[in-house]
């Protein structure tokens, strides 16, 4: 039903296969070219961005073939037959180049880097760019949420609004941006997740009572136990039952261990319970609160000093309001040895010729100054070069550099052993710490500078030059 | 990868599990239950939603059970071993009744009823809101973008923006809302869509000239090519070389497709390239608008007379922008036979108790008129009330009335065959059709009329005094 089981082919646009087609045809399909994966605007009026979606990628890349079902329908949508024969024995066979998953990204540079033969480098687009786009804006915002917290838990429970299957990916990001637990069970599954979660109001609704469904959910969960306050009224109701229970749980040496508010106004009603269960002595109940929160509203609720424990987020996480896209793209960067570029009117849209590496220069702090992309072949850069301002240029020679992209994938095969989530959310809050505080700014980021390396801007000058002229013979 | 093969009882959030073993500890487990799905608030600024999903959400309840890895990970987080013994042969044997894939739906109504026992229609609620949510997005805002284009073409191809595995869904939701192709060919398979694409700017680039690219590509395509513009200069290379090629396919009997505008000012390109391209003969060819197009964007186009044939949208209907998710919810209606309700400070968030039922009520042309909420036992209806204003009643004495909800599943199993989604989607149009114009304004529509059965009525205002009176004591 789903569709989504190895193999992968069909995760594509039918575009891929049209021009697959056509190559395959002209004798190219193993001609070597190098596409760039990147985005040109942050998602979430953020002031950076985490990349996600490698490890899953690289996954996918590596059973990405078609079945006979696929073929047929290729067949029957007037694909020559000796093509399709091709296809059947097909595998991506390239080599990738990524960041690492949960690194801070910004617009422009290559995050991503695939070179093979030109058919397989094709086929391939749809799906880098399905992985890494949605994961990378959900990341993004997860850290956003994560900054908001500070301390504070963190839990992605989306999956009921998420769009269709896409909550699976939703919640593994959601982690790797620095979300401590997911409601989704299929997800905390596949990617070792932690998973939680509390009781609905159905279950409430289901007992003769309030209290009574309190005591039958805490008999069973005992020290697990979190219960919902306003079934019927938060204070009038949820809380004296609340309390009730926690005095029972406590008088078998067990003890309750939240309470959680979904709705009304959440800074009163935070400060209200956290003062009953303290006067009755439950200062160990945890507070949770949910409703269409998000990090506007987390961040509010931090700065008032409401005592919330934990946030649930449900539809802003899942589906990563309000963009619920980021713009990245796949771009050709060079056939053969030729390097190559997307002209556009808008300079800011043409796009970087060659294969290129990513350089970060950090100060002697370990701050990050800025990103310069450069060819692949350099490494000793004196200055970099605004990318569309050229009289802006940056000195480099007093900063460290390091840099960014490294060996994923080798003749179709994964190179990188498996890293857990948490890993990856510890490289990411380590990473970040290291941002000045201007860039991670809550409104009105400050723009980090991303540049070329002088030899890539005279490349990209050179290729505008003689497209141009080319196009007024 | 993925983790979304069968079984899915894992497509679930966590607390699903939490309280059936609660409620199978309780002995409940099998106590006959109502849960409605619907929702609050219509989507995408639309006077009306497209109901969507049903076929996928049954066939994936048909499948809803646990296998081992399941098991062992809940055994894991804590779940008693008897539990999980009765898990281990779960299925899902309750009865559905829906709505008719497509229908023109309203916020309040119940658009799916889940009876069954208390454990199994509780597992299956994060599964019927994540199918239904999303597909009803997105069929709704496939809907607006088939009103703005009238009749012309629209084509969905976002799968490499969609949010991850979403996509899938996406197309087939936006096929159900009246978009003719994707060019997903993985949903395109699984859900018979007609799947569609041109070329990349890559295709272009990886060619000496784009002269070379466009000959190449038609020698393969023939007359299915479709060839894209604005790699270098729409006007000064794309379309030339298109004329170039259109005329060389015509000499050898074939005839070019179509051409497709990808930027800058598609009114202005499209009515130059139309022009050009009839003064040299070829009225056929058709052109092709692409680049962040939505309802909006489409209606403009088509109010400028832009000769445009054919629209393509990527993000904003994968997506299913500005959005991104619908609010539907899943709430527990009656427990044996007693009416339950959720309260709520907001009386329009107080949920509707009981077996329910929806009736469509049209005037002599057919049109329809309103949507009276009533008990399943009722049929005989001669007023209707507001929901949240008693005062304001609507006599319908003079309309014929047609039941909306009928049986999907029986005892876990479907009992409707298999249908098209271009009958679904001609089902939609029909619909749409008596759907007066004031509710399918585009902007600001008239609010379509909602409102309760006298009997209805009744109940849930016993029900909120009842509740009340106990929260007073």
């Amino acid at each position: 039903m789903n569709g989504m089981n190895p193999p992968y082919g069909f995760l594509a646009d039918r575009y891929e296969l049209a021009m697959a087609w056509a190559y395959w045809r002209d004798g190219r399909a193993r001609e070597p070219v190098v596409f760039d994966y990147f985005f040109r605007k942050l998602p979430c009026e953020s002031g950076y961005a985490l990349a996600a979606g490698f490890p899953v990628l690289a996954e996918l890349l590596e059973e990405f073939a078609y079945d006979d079902g696929q073929l047929a329908r290729l067949e029957q949508d007037g694909f020559a037959a000796d093509f399709l024969e091709a296809l059947r024995t097909f595998r991506f066979q390239g080599s990738v180049q990524a960041m690492v998953e949960g690194e801070v990204v910004f617009p422009l540079e290559p995050v991503l880097r695939v070179e093979g033969g030109l058919m397989e480098a094709q086929l391939v687009e749809t799906l880098v760019l399905n992985v890494l786009n949605f994961q990378t804006l959900i990341a993004t915002k997860a850290a956003r949420c994560r900054q908001a917290a500070g301390g504070r838990g963190l839990s992605e429970f989306g999956l009921r609004r998420a769009q269709g299957m896409g909550g699976h990916w939703a919640s593994r990001a959601a982690c790797v941006g620095g979300f401590d637990t997911t409601s989704n069970l299929a997800a905390a599954l596949a990617f070792g997740l932690r998973a939680s979660g509390t009781m609905a109001h159905s279950y409430i609704q289901s007992y003769p009572s309030e209290l009574a469904a309190f005591r039958r959910y805490a008999a069973v969960h005992g020290s697990n136990t979190i219960l919902l306050l306003d079934t019927y009224d938060t204070l009038a109701s949820g809380l004296p039952n609340a309390l009730q229970v926690a005095g029972e749980l406590k008088a078998r040496g067990e003890s309750l261990a939240g309470v959680r508010l979904d709705s009304g106004d959440l800074a009163y009603l935070a400060r209200r319970v956290r003062s009953e269960l303290d006067a009755a002595g439950f200062n160990e109940v945890r507070i949770v609160a949910s409703n269409q929160l998000d990090e506007h509203v987390i961040r509010s609720l931090v700065s008032q000093e409401a005592p919330i424990d934990l946030f649930g987020l449900g539809t802003s996480i899942a589906v990563g309001q309000p963009d619920g896209a980021l713009d990245g793209i796949y771009k050709l960067a060079q056939v053969g040895e030729t390097p190559c570029l997307k002209l556009s009117e808008n300079p800011a849209k043409t796009s970087l010729p060659g294969r290129k590496q990513v350089t970060r220069y950090r100060d002697e702090d370990g701050r990050f100054v800025a990103d310069a992309i450069h060819t692949a072949d350099e490494s000793e850069m004196r200055r970099m070069i605004h990318p569309f301002a050229p009289a802006k240029q940056l000195d480099l020679t007093h900063l460290t550099g390091e840099t960014l992209l490294h060996p994923l994938m080798e003749k179709g095969r994964r190179v990188l052993p498996a890293v857990s989530i948490s890993k990856s959310a510890d490289h990411a809050r380590r990473r970040l710490r290291h941002l000045p505080d201007e860039h991670r700014r809550f409104e009105n980021p400050h723009v980090y500078k991303v540049g070329l390396s002088e030899k890539l801007h005279a490349l990209r000058e050179k290729l505008i030059t003689q497209y141009r002229n080319r196009l007024q013979r």
